[in-house]
């Protein structure tokens, strides 16, 4: 397909990367940011704008990769009548683009992606469209990009799994964080921690995390539970997460 | 080296397997739990015993993989002088063993271990020693299971580490554990998570947890996360949780 890509980001950057090495003609990139979209443009052996006026008329689908609240913005002067325009923003509604086009849709990356990543990860994409049309042309660049992981779902799907995303991946990443902090603090390695986080992460492909259920929390060892809430006298913030999702574990039955 | 391991749990399955596919001779096990300990002496071609006056006397280094608080009634009537004895927990102190003999240790293992596991992951080893000769001893043993990870380590660094590593693998499994079951209530499928999750753990090789953060709540994305708070009114639990990380991002600078 010809695609052109608005936006210049680590979600732009990244799918544009797996649309070409799908074999798609990427016609234009157009961000605000000209030295971003020149770089990306470079990369890509195509052409970039930040003028709108120039945006080119005639691709097969537009992707809005910009960041949610950047989406109002992006589309003001933007009116591509007959073309298939889809954002890639999970808690953002469809209807947003229909003054852009009448076969506006969604193309969601269920991943979490950077531009400096050096190989792309598998990326499930969650898709949405107004009519028969807009459907069929991004399922088909969905499945060109992600063989497996092609779901269709609406705006509050995409909602609801942003919020399960949120807690798998930037919760997570904030208590790997605040453990890399304590490490520091403590004198300790946190590349010690590394195969352990990858086993809890890998192990899901065949456990559920229910049952992978392990720890002092768990065991209710308040022995242990008194002993590390000692040391972390000095960390309030690691603290207070530590009480409350040992207590929300106890909670589970 | 000739090895007696006490305990039959996961921890004492997964190192026992460690040990022979590095080529020491596991000369028995010792266990309570007699089926238990049948079973793993059938796996390792080695002879077991419930009995502590069965205990072989004469292996090179004698390790006590059974549960925290499970210690001290398995030492009690276990005399081994002169051989080197470390158990394997994180929050206990050596000291526990010195009635056993005078070269008592640790060997901690710093990884989620289950009997089910079909390949061994990677396991950094913490041990100590209250002399040179059982640190000796331990750390080639470490070295013959885990080539690059083998650390020394105190009481209080194993303490304090056991902490860290509660933070990323018990606290983030229950996060896992949380969306899972989030998914299953609004008819979601969690598997297509995994490659998030997955990314989200590996990518801590190349990048600082800090560093890799991303998500609504380090975007003081305010309309999002009240989207997120509406969607989890029917999940109190989740609802909590999604609060205090979402201000404990807020509050990293």
């Amino acid at each position: 397909m010809d695609i052109v890509i608005i936006g210049s980001g680590n979600v732009a950057a990244v799918l544009g990367r797996k649309f070409k090495a799908a074999g798609h003609n990427i016609v234009q990139i157009y961000s605000r940011n000209a030295s971003a979209a020149t770089e990306l443009a470079y990369e890509w052996d195509t052409e970039s704008t930040n003028y709108k006026i120039l945006i080119n008329k005639n691709a097969d689908v537009y992707i809005i990769a910009v960041s949610d609240d950047a989406i109002d913005d992006v589309i003001v002067d933007i009116s591509l009548p007959g073309r298939v325009v889809a954002h890639t923003a999970a808690s953002v509604p469809k209807e947003v683009l229909k003054k852009v086009t009448q076969h506006y849709g969604v193309f969601y990356p269920l991943q979490s992606l950077r531009k400096e990543m050096e190989t792309l990860p598998d990326i499930p994409i969650f898709f949405d469209g107004i009519d028969a049309l807009t459907k069929q042309k991004l399922e088909a660049l969905a499945h060109s990009i992600s063989a497996e992981k092609v779901v269709e779902g609406n705006d509050n799907d995409r909602l609801k799994l942003h919020v399960a995303a949120v807690m798998v991946s930037n919760f997570t990443n904030h208590l790997y964080a605040l453990a890399e902090d304590y490490c520091r603090k403590e004198g300790l390695d946190f590349k010690q921690l590394l195969p352990l986080i990858e086993e809890t992460a890998m192990r899901l492909k065949d456990t559920s995390a229910k049952q992978a259920q392990t720890g002092p929390a768990l065991r209710h060892d308040s022995e242990t539970i008194q002993k590390h809430l000692e040391l972390l006298k000095e960390h309030p913030q690691l603290k207070n997460i530590y009480v409350l999702l040992t207590e929300s574990i106890q909670q589970e039955k």
